[in-house]
Order: structure tokens, then sequence, then C-alpha cells
């Protein structure tokens, strides 16, 4: 590489600590990056095994970020991260390396891109797959203002499977506006060899020069009277020389985007030159298709990528999580009951979007991989093809979180409940999720489920409940949605035989007639804990475990209700539309009218990221905050 | 063409009438057909003229239709209509003639395939780009039990441009299962000789000897020691050269389909062979590329494909609608307010999803060339398309009927409301619809966003005030959603001017000590003139039009129903977690506690198509519905 006399000679000892924004990166020659590089992966690092974290696609996009601060203009150009789960080294980068220490701990930076937290985040995300759009919507608002920044959205590989992606390609390369898309590829092994090639060619061809060559070649072979047609049109039918000959690029170039790659992600001699000839010489909608390494630089995450996507705490010297011997998770619980009811029912089919691991069906898919399908980041499609199976007489069970279901709605209604076909859903992280925040909280699947007709909704109050819900939802005749939350059971013992719940029936757990204490799901065991601590202060309270969300056990409530003319609903779901408001209509339609009724749930805001203990206790759904609420409702 | 000894040799003069069942034409020699094809467009025709219906897209596949039965051995083979609109032919060769008059008729046939309807109706559709997902489940669920029966999903190229449609046929060519795919294209136009010249050259490619002879050169080409290879890819590199010699398969290739097309959609000795070389000879994911004619068959319809879509009852001589000159609708409303809107303020986008002349935005798209974008069937993409428009100041307006919305669910929670981005909804066909029935009713919008923190939602009680709610949103700093009906308005006078609204404020339409009404959008008149009603037999009621579901008047409405210690919410949306239930929490959360309040809005089941004003009646949300209700209130 040529010396750019532009550049400052800065030591070329330039470190993180020297870099309070971009600008301080863009006077640096390239090769002074390099030490900015392995701070950055080294303060990643140490945090992360402190706070937890993203750990591998954060290593893998160190060099990435640091070319495209160094080559745009940021924050006038404008990046957007798909996901953001990638943004530690963004981050730090643009100002926040004081408070990088607080990351994804309450009240402290969150692990995503956020308005709030800098002027450099351009767009919000948490997500997948949503860049694109936004990005097409900001170029086009520039555009209409005659404003010629740039707009770079990063995408993964993973995320460029979301059909939403596929709706944002298709409309950028019929509008033809400025728009990079830089596909973050982390998935495809590919040698030496190939990649070294590969990335002299992307840069060559990115040249000036190399394009016109093209333009000539091919008006010289139009010149050819029809032969180059019909000899290329011969070739593209064949599917043997698609697979042979094409190239990731050819999805791209259909949809009338500039291919340019793959090149190496970690290379920033390769990346910056490339990104510099990018943006000063292409117009139009334009894909840089970028190869990284996730856990690059950490041998235990290079070694292991799956162990170290998101991880908790863990010793650095040897990359081991330091150990939390808890109670099994109801994701394992769920995980493994399936296992069990498929290996007598060979009807069942699992399911998962893009996370086998994230929703327990790693071992189910290592038992019947035949049975076992991931449709990748497509949680449309994984609804609605749920129902084709189901429509020919299988029992499939889609799991995915439930903040993603929220991408399911209408496949859900339209797909499954208008046609009442006999799909479960497996509503895995119902409820606050903890450190990753708004985006992924499952606060709502309650209040966006539990109107649509023909659905059986359960929520079980443990892990052993959850085994006897997963076991009668695969025998109903109709659609049926299990939510369960993240994390650790009740540590209570599992029954060996899976048994049918009877529909739409509670359970009464402790009678008492001065207050009925009515928790749905994981607020069972924190209520039971209230009543025991009521019945201290002299208050005999009714606990009811509802099981079904729908159909309700209505006898049970309103009998209870009438006898003790106090209800306290609590649910680790927003507190509008959820299950006490379900509640409330019951009570309406029996015209059960004289109910002091009150409901503990989610406010009317976003809840922020911080652990799961501390967000039930700021919303007052723990034990303590309900016999505090249940005392404030006797004195009504 | 040889005729083909192995078919019985009816009279040509075969009609649809003998047709009791798709067998009774697989015995018929293929130019026998036409006399069916003409009986069926007549029948079509003719009915749809009295019933009102989706006559272009059914007209466009009566050879595919007849071609698919033919081919296939239905209802052993299935068929998955994409959208389901276009099944018309279809119900009438599956034993459905005698029933075809009732069509879209209150308790008649559905315009949609449906399972309770025949065992030829292999899916339920009604939303768009749901075929190819649910084609693929069944064909999964065919292959683990070893099943040779074929699946052919029927999309349109509109229905192609959903992000579902290309989730579906990613994991398609992934597992490379069986399933085929017919791409109805009824948007390009072909001239004759490229049509001709293609549908000759796809069912040439479809034969045994040609598909050997392409295996051949493949092999050949890689012999040349990468010679080819790298020819190929210079070439590929050249957007000059995608464009002239790249064919739309390009796209399916890249996806690991078997591309076959265009072949005309109206050649019935085109489309059986081609079908018949598949059925026989392809394996693994198959896209068949056919040409349609929107209309075709008829004059008025071929004319002007997009005024016969879906339309009312007509004459069938001149294809004129029967004029029904009733009040301006809200979405003409809405359409020509947002012209309004838009001269004053430039930073006003109007966004569509497929349908701007359904959702009114027609004149704006003229008017304001620049600033209107259609982006397809996409409604995630159209509403994180909005938020990336406003992150740049802009302020985008996403018109999509309301069930259509039920898509979007997550871009409206994640990429709106999170971080509070000033995008306006304007959700179109809220509350049911009518014929369409229950794919189309738009029951459940306030169900499904009243829950989301940040977002100022708002239902008219009339045209002009539809008017006010869209200036007012469009001025909002943060997101804001508006229901409003289908079809006509009030009839009211449109005030020149617009006004701002004053945010969370209701207003009190008449006072009356007994009973609160509580009617939120459309059910705002009939609540008045039931109140008119209920003074007649002696009852006072008040009457409010809340405006904003969110945020709501509390004061207001707590104020009259302390006043009144009755209350009946009234609502074009399901009962459950709709706005009834919202006013039930409000009283919950305000600890009135004694207020006897009763809900209506649609129960617990999917409503049936029918003329909206049956449904209204059958749901109780008629006037005097209201008035019969209010009166039992009263006496609890």
């Amino acid at each position: 590489m040529t010396i750019d006399t532009t550049k400052d000679i800065r030591s070329t000892e330039t470190r993180l600590k020297d870099i309070q924004s971009p600008a301080d990166l863009r006077v640096l020659r390239i090769e002074n990056l390099e030490t900015v590089a392995e701070d950055l992966r080294e303060t990643i690092i140490d945090t992360v095994a402190k706070t937890g974290g993203h750990l591998g696609p954060c290593l893998g996009v160190v060099e990435l970020t640091l070319a495209l601060h160094y080559v745009f203009n940021t924050p006038k150009d404008k990046l957007i991260w798909d996901v953001g789960h990638q943004v530690y080294a963004h981050k730090l980068l643009t100002g926040r390396q004081e408070q990088f220490s607080t990351l994804r701990q309450h009240k402290g930076l969150s692990g995503f891109p956020k308005f709030k937290e800098s002027e450099y985040d351009a767009f919000e995300t948490g997500h997948s797959s949503t860049s694109i759009s936004a990005a097409l919507g900001m170029t086009c608002a520039k555009s209409l203002r005659n404003d010629h920044d740039k707009v770079v959205a990063i995408i993964g590989d993973g995320s460029m499977t979301a059909g939403m992606a596929f709706e944002a390609l298709n409309q950028a390369g019929h509008l033809d506006k400025d728009l990079i898309v830089i596909l973050n590829d982390n998935e495809m092994s590919i040698s030496e060899n190939v990649g070294a090639m590969s990335s002299f060619l992307s840069r060559q061809l990115t040249s000036k020069t190399v394009r016109r060559l093209r333009k000539h070649i091919s008006s010289r072979l139009k010149e050819l009277d029809g032969v180059g047609d019909r000899f290329l049109n011969v070739l593209k039918k064949s599917e043997e020389n698609i697979k042979s000959f094409f190239t990731p690029g050819m999805l791209f170039e259909a949809l009338k985007f500039y291919y340019i790659g793959p090149i190496s992600g970690h290379e920033l001699d390769v990346l910056i030159p490339t990104l510099e000839n990018i943006r000063d010489n292409v117009d139009g909608p334009v894909l840089v298709h970028v190869i990284t390494q996730k856990g690059k630089g950490y041998e235990p995450a290079e070694k292991n990528p799956g162990n170290y996507h998101g991880l908790g705490p863990f010793d650095v010297k040897t990359g081991v999580p330091y150990s939390s011997t808890g109670p099994v998770s109801y994701t394992e619980v769920f995980g493994k009951t399936l296992c069990s009811i498929a290996s007598k029912n060979h009807d069942i089919i699992a399911i998962s979007a893009a996370m086998p691991a994230g929703t327990g069906l790693c071992p189910f898919s290592k038992q019947f991989p035949e049975r076992f399908f991931d449709v990748g980041i497509a949680e449309q499609h994984a609804v609605t093809f749920a129902a084709g199976l189901a429509a020919e007489g299988m029992r499939p069970v889609v799991a995915i979180y439930s903040s993603f279901f929220q991408r399911a709605l209408d496949q859900i209604i339209h797909d499954v409940c208008i046609p009442s076909l006999p799909v479960t859903l497996a509503i895995d992280r119902a409820g606050v999720v903890g450190d990753d925040g708004p985006t992924h909280h499952g606060a709502f699947d309650i209040s966006f489920l539990r109107f649509i007709p023909n659905i059986t909704y359960m929520a079980p109050k443990d892990e052993n409940e959850l085994q006897h819900m997963l076991f009668t939802a695969t025998s109903l005749p109709g659609p049926a949605a299990i939510r369960y939350p993240r994390g650790a059971g009740e540590d209570v013992t599992l029954a060996d035989e899976l048994t049918s719940l009877e529909i739409g029936k509670g359970e009464v757990l402790c009678e008492g007639k001065d207050i009925l204490l009515l928790p749905i799901g994981n607020r069972v065991y924190p209520a039971l804990r209230a009543a025991k601590g009521l019945e201290k202060l002299g208050i005999n309270a009714t606990v009811i475990n509802p099981r079904f969300i729908k159909p309700l056990d209505k006898d049970l409530i309103c009998k209870w209700a009438d006898i003790t003319g106090r209800v306290l609903t609590i649910e680790d779901n927003a507190r509008h539309g959820g299950f006490g408001s379900l509640i409330l209509e019951l009570f309406s339609e029996q015209k059960l009218f004289g109910i002091k009724t009150q409901l503990l749930g989610y406010p009317d805001h976003f809840i922020e990221h911080g652990p799961q203990k501390t967000l039930w206790k700021n919303s007052k759904l723990d034990s303590p905050s309900i016999i505090n609420t249940a005392m404030e409702l006797m004195k009504v």
C-alpha cells in the first residue's frame, strides 16, 4: 500500500482512549487503526465478561465499524445497524467509552442503538431485518431534500432471510435511489485462497477503469447479433450451471442492486478502499458482501461461535461462563417435553425461526431431524408453514419468542385461527426478559392474542405445568398457545407421566374470604407467597391459578369474586388489554357489577432493560408489592 | 396437435352443466374444454353482475383453472389459491354450480376458498402471499408420509412482492421438496411474438431430451478448466448485461427453483402439455411463469382492468356499474384531505401497500408523485420505511386496511412506537367490511393497537371529523393512528378549514342522567339515534363521542359515568380487548367500582360475510339493538 500523505502521521500507538469521536479516526492513516481495533476488542471482551452481552457479533464487526466511521462522514452520513446487538464498537467510537462499563445494566447503556444515547445512533433497532426499510426511508427523505449524505444499512446474512428485508430490497431496486447495504456474512466459511482472490477482484471492479471495461465487453457482446444472448440463455436455464457458475450476488442483481464482493471484513486495507470507492464512484442501490468471523480475536469465541453469540458473565482467561446452577429453565423443559411427546406421537413437528438453541429445540432437532424445520428469521412464514402442515394432519409446534410473534399476528389470525387448524404456538420469553430491554420484552402477547377466536391459550404456573400444557395443546383439535417466561422455573418436581388438563379449568390454590388474588403464569407463586404474607396481616386471600387465559374458567372465578368482593389480577404483561382486562370483561358480561377489581401489570410505557427481578419489583409485580396493593384494596 | 385416443370422444358441445366434478373434465379431449371455458366465463360474468365480486381476476384464470383440474388429480392433489378471490371457476368446477348464485351473499357461498364448502378447497385464503408457505407445509407433511400427491400454489405477481412469499421460496429452495408454484402474471404486457416463442421454448425445455442436452452442455463447460467460469463471472458483474440478458426467472433460479416460462395462460393446448410435463418429469421445487390477462373475455374488463378487479353489481351489456349515488366515502375524504394538507405541508408523504385506489390515494399520487410511494404488498416494510422517513423529518402517512395492518404489528411497536416516531397510520376498512367476510373484516385493530405505548389513536364519528383528525395526526410529535370504516360517511358538511383537535378530549353530544352511551367512531350516530329513541321511552341518555381511544378523556368519561351509574360502550370492533374493555380498565384504575358497564362489540367468533348493516344488526350494534340493551341495563 502506498502511504497516503494527506493524513496526519500520528504515532502508530494511537489508542482507543484517543478517539473521542469518529472525527479523531479520520485523521489517522489506515495502519494506525490497528491499535484502535486491538483496544476495541480488549474493551469489549473485558466488559462483556462482566456484564454479559452479544460478544461474538460485536467482535466480528470491529474492523467493519472502524472502516465505516473512517470512510463515512457520521453522524451526517447514517449507519443503520440491523438487529443492533453488534454496536459495542460503534458505541465505543462515538463518545460512550466512559459509560461503557454500564452496558446492559439497569439505567446504564443499552445493548442496542438508542436515539437518546447518541446522535450517531441513526435508527433504533432490536428485531432483525428492519435496517434496509429504514435506510430506504431515510434515503428517500434525503433525496426529496436534495441532501447527498450517505445512508448505510449493515445487515447480517441471517437477517437477510426475513421477508421484510426482501420487501425493502425489492422497492430499493425499483426506486434506484442511492443506498448502501453491507451484507455482514458471518456464516459462510471460505478458504483463505478464495477470500483473497475475491477481495482483490472486488477492489478492482469498483474502480472506474474496470467499470468502463465491463461496459465495453457488454456492448461488444450485444453486437454479436443475438448469439451471445442465446448462449447465455441456454446456460442460465440449467440448474447445474446455476449452482456452479452463479454467485451469491445473483439474487441481489435480480433485484437491481449493484453487487460487490465477497470481501474480507477483517482487513482494513481491503475494507476502507472498497468503501471509499463506493462512496465516491457508485450511485444507486449497492450491496457489499463482507465476510466476517463471529468472535474474531477471542479464541474461545472463534472456536465455538454458537456459545458466544450472547452470553452472561464469564472468565476472560478461560472463556468459561460463571456457573449459574439454578433450577432448570422453562425453555429446557419445553424442549425435553416436546421430545417426549414426539417419541409417541409421530405427527409432532417442531418449527423454529432461526433460534433452535434459544427455544430449546436442539435436542428435538437431533432426535427427530426429519420432523424439525428451521425456517430462518421468517416468523410470518413459520406460522403459515405450520398451518399447511396442520391442514395435512400433522401437529406442528412453532416455538418463537413472545416479542417476535408480533411479526406473525396476521398469520395467526388468518391462517391458523380462522380455519381453526391445530397449530401450537410455544410463546417463549413471555413477560420481561431482562437485559435486552424494550424491544425484546414479551410484554404484549396476552394483549395481542387473547381476542382471537378459536384459540386455546394457556400459561403455566411452573415448569411442571408447562409439560402438561404442552401435552394438552398438542392433543387439541384446534389452535393452541402457551406463554412461558425466560429463565429458571420454580424448581418443582417434574412429573414422569404427562396428563391432559381439563380445558378451561383453573385451580384454587388457597382459600380465603377477604380477597381473590388472580395471577397468571409466572405470577402464581409470587401471589401464593403474598397470600401467606397477607395472612400474617390478618387478611385471608383466595389464590386461583386460572391456567387458561382462554377459555377462561368463568364459573370458578366469578364464584370466588362473588364471595370475596375484591379481586387483584397480576400478570407479567401490559396492564392494558391483558389478563386483568379480560377479567373485567368477564365481570361486565356476567353483570357482576360490584366487584372491586384492580389490575397489576406493566403500565402504559415501554419497560427499560434491567434484571427481571428489578423490573417486576418496579412494576409492583413481586410478592411485597402484591401485599401492598392488596392491603390498599382492602381499604376501599 | 395430435388426437389423444385415450380420451373419450364426446361431443365438442360439452357444457359446464355436464361437469359435476373435475373427474368429468379429465375424460374430455383438450379441444372439448373450450366450450366449458365459454360457459365458465358467461356464468361468472352473469353472476358477478348481480352479486358483485372479483370479476377481473376470475376471468383471467378460467383456462388455468381448467388446465389445473384437468392435469392434477384433485382433490388428492392440492391446489392452493393465493389470496383466493380468483376461485369462481374453481368453485363452478367442483360441485358448487347450484349455489353459485348465492356468491358473496349473506349465508351463501364465500368469495374465497373455505374448508367447510368443499374438499377441493385445500387451504383457506383471503390475504395475499400465504400460498407458498401453506403449500410447502403440505408438501413436507406429504413427504413425511411418503405420499406423492402433488401440491400446487397459484400466486399472482403482486403477491410475489410480499416478504412472506420470499421467506417461503427461500425455504422451499433449501428443502428441495416437490412443490409446484404457478406464477400467475397478469401485469406484464408481452407482444404476441415473444409470448409464442417463449411458450414454445418452455415446452421444449421441460421435455426429458432437452434436459439431458442441457446437462451435457453444462458438464462440457466445466471441462474448459475454469475458462467458462471466468467468462461468465465477468459478464454477470455488469449491470448492463444483467438487464439485457437475465430473465424474470433469474430471481427464482437464485432461490434454487427450476423456472419454466413465461407461457400463455389462455391457451389450453400450451398450458395442459406444460403442466403434464411438470407433473410427470420434474422433481423438486418448480416455478411456472404463466401470463394471463385480467378480465379476459369481457371487453369492458379487458379495457379497464383496474375498474373490474373487484366491483359491485353492473349491467352486463354495457359493463356500467349500477349507480349508487350515496354520500362521499371516508376513503375519499381521507384522500382529498391528505392532498389538501400536503399542499401546505411539504413534509407529508403518502405510502400505500399496493392499494392506492382502495385507500383513496390516487389523487395524491397524481398531485404529488414524488411524495407518493407504493411499496407493493409489503405492509411490514411499508411501516418501517415510514419510520425511516420520519427519522429524517418527514411526515409519512401509511394508508392500509385494518385487517392488513395485522401484518405490521411488530413494525408498529418496534420501529414506530418504541422510538416514538411521527408516523400516521391511516386505518381504512376498520370494522366489518361486508361481502369479503372474516379475512377482510377490520374487527380487531382497537384490540391489537390500543395497548401500545406512545401512540395517539383516534376514531372519527363522521367524515368531517376524519378531516380534522388527519390534520391533527400529521401535526403530532409522535405516532398516530386513525381508524375509519369502509363505505359512505354520514353525509355531513365538510368544513373548509382544517382544525387541530385538542388531544385526548372527547365531546358530550347530549346530556341525560340515566345512562351514558359511549360509542366510538362510526357507532356515534347510531348511539345518538338510540338516545332519541330512549328519550321516547322515558330514559335520558348522555352520549359522549370520545374521539380518542388513546389518550382517553378520562375525566369527562368518569364524570358522566359517575352521574349516570350506567355505561354502555358500542364499537365496530371485537368486544374482547377493544374500546369497551379499555373503559372497564379506566373505571378499575380510577376505583370507580360501582358503575354498571356493558360492552357491545363483536362476540368471540369470526364474523361471516354479509352486508354491513346486517352484520351490525346481528351483533346488536345498530340503533334498535342499542336501545334494547340500554333498556335491559336500566333494569339491573
